[in-house]
């Protein structure tokens, strides 16, 4: 989507100094696409960063320009919401590896004219934050007053408070963990496998070849959307109620009301994203491993970090459970680091930090006020 | 696999009589292939089914011709172990619609001399059983000690004895549930559409094209395999450990051990199992719904039975909670029937019936030797 997707309403830096990657590759020249919420003061001291999760991108608290839905965090960003964008300049980056403007497997590699495609450097959570400081250098913000994201952004926001503490007031990880688990990798194993095994993907160069990997993509999608949600949840909204029929059909139509929402779940997704993409950015979050990266305890990782932190889990979240945060809080508080942890009750599964949960709403405001 | 497989070493019962199923269609004759292990006595008295679940077979105990691997329950069945040849006659019987030999959408359709693939009808837990009573009927068998199985061979042992009270003296259900949760529902449609995306699959008609939808299928396999491991086994198996290697690879190979595990998991399943099978295969788990199908309560189906149950639930069961096994518990307890219930202690997830659980063995043992 990258090239078409210039034309969209975002910012681009155009950053041109070459990146060195983790993997000791390097990216000579890249876009970084975002959208900004509010006003930055003169003292320029009123910024957050909002880092987005694996399928979210930069339009936080603004219409979609592919789907037309409203931001993915538009009841959490906005004036008079926790996030208050009357007070706060609200920052929103795609992430590097992302296919909504910022540089990654769907872009033209300027070295051959062609598609990146599988030759785009594998990027990891690091790489991500690392393009990200360099765009805040640019819009001259020396400290931000705070890096918040859930999921995946999570992630880069435990690692923006490992590599930069200096630049941040305070971190909020929700829903994250400090290293992907062998449940986690396993279930991005088998979106990466139904992409890669669908005739259509070509060895990852089917823009040369006019072709989409869709069904492998929409599979992924469908598989990574039943690990968002919990058991509750599933069988609150579902359980085995029938889709537009009285009986079972007796095929292999959908039946079930869980089936042709997973299906939609799955087709809609490929209109808005790029089954590269989707590759790259899984494996940054299966890399993600703050002690192996920095080579330290977690507890050392941030030991003597002046930054606050809130960290926040959801009671039916399976993906990253309340055990994987409060690995991060026992971390922390051993490192005498100034930590809140709230578990937040509720049944919604891991996306309930995108959904409505208002005593989360509650904690995030009260946080921000207090900074 | 069927029409090759008839050279195996297994027993064949060709059901001369039409069998309506529970869609309305009828299936005009059929095949039954089975093993059987231990003697039945004189008097017939002392015969055990074993149902098999979604990717088992009737290799219960003793050598897979095609993986040459040892029976899928050796431990559990043979001379002086909890199901005891000795004493007890064991049967355990490919399913209807399975691919080790009973009559499926592998096998040959007398009225079109094609293979059945899509055509063949749709059926359910109830019609497996049907055709098991057949059988059993033509063994000349009245009552049966017990029908034992875990997973959807729990769901059969629930049929049994909601269907047929009066063949059992007792059901042994493990790890199973009364109906197909949401989420499992999700789960096996995600193994279906991974199948059904796959070129290879050709409508289903890939036997006829010479085709074979094996990375469809693969996927399918490690999806649902992914589900049969608890999070806690995954971590002490396999956690964040690399294979063969001492560093990340920074590309899309295998690069940690549970990615390789996956991986070989998907690819000998389809040397052993139909796509078309697993298709059908699941829809009938999906469909299981005790309730509907009998048009009566739990507690209702079974009041009065004089049958006994042993249900067993295992700890790290995320896929078929004790919460579901509870469900029957409580609703046989309702209505009064003799009921025993143990939860196992177990981190090993769904696939713990299967596996070195000893206090799993020694309940099974004392049951049986109560009979």
């Amino acid at each position: 989507m990258n090239e078409e997707h210039k034309k969209n309403d975002c910012l681009f830096y155009n950053d041109p100094e070459s990146l060195l990657l983790e993997s000791g590759q390097i990216i000579n020249g890249h876009d970084i696409a975002y959208k900004t919420y509010g006003t930055l003061n003169s003292k320029k001291d009123n910024a957050i960063l909002i880092c987005h999760a694996l399928s979210g991108d930069q339009y936080v608290a603004s219409s979609h320009p592919i789907t037309k839905k409203e931001g993915w965090w538009e009841r959490m960003v906005g004036k008079d919401k926790p996030i208050d964008t009357s007070r706060f300049f609200v920052i929103c980056i795609n992430v590097l590896g992302g296919c909504m403007g910022s540089t990654g497997p769907a872009s033209i590699n300027p070295e051959t004219n062609k598609v990146f495609a599988v030759n785009f450097p594998i990027i990891t959570i690091a790489d991500m934050v690392k393009a990200q400081v360099r765009l805040i250098d640019n819009l001259e913000i020396e400290k931000l007053v705070s890096v918040i994201g859930g999921s995946m952004g999570g992630m880069q926001a435990l690692e923006w408070a490992a590599s930069y503490p200096e630049r941040l007031k305070s971190a909020i990880p929700i829903a994250t963990s400090s290293r992907h688990t062998a449940q986690n990798i396993a279930f991005h194993e088998l979106g990466r496998q139904a992409i890669m095994a669908d005739v259509n993907w070509n060895s990852g160069n089917y823009k040369d070849k006019n072709t989409n990997p869709s069904k492998g993509l929409s599979i992924a999608r469908m598989t990574a959307h039943v690990t968002y949600l919990s058991e509750a949840s599933l069988t609150k909204k579902f359980g085995r109620k029938l889709q537009d029929k009285t009986d079972l059909g007796f095929g292999f139509d959908a039946d079930f009301q869980i089936e042709s929402y997973l299906r939609h779940q799955g087709h809609t997704f490929v209109d808005r994203f790029d089954a590269n993409s989707y590759l790259y950015i899984t494996r940054a979050m299966d890399y993600f491993d703050l002690e192996k990266t920095h080579k330290k305890s977690l507890t050392e990782i941030y030991a003597n970090t002046n930054l606050k932190f809130l960290i926040v889990s959801f009671t039916g979240d399976w993906l990253y459970p309340t055990s994987e945060n409060l690995m991060i809080v026992r971390a922390l508080s051993a490192g005498g680091v100034d930590v809140s942890f709230v578990e937040i009750d509720s049944d919604k599964g891991h996306d309930a930090f995108l959904l409505d949960e208002p005593e989360f709403d509650v904690c995030l405001d009260g946080f921000l006020k207090s900074l």
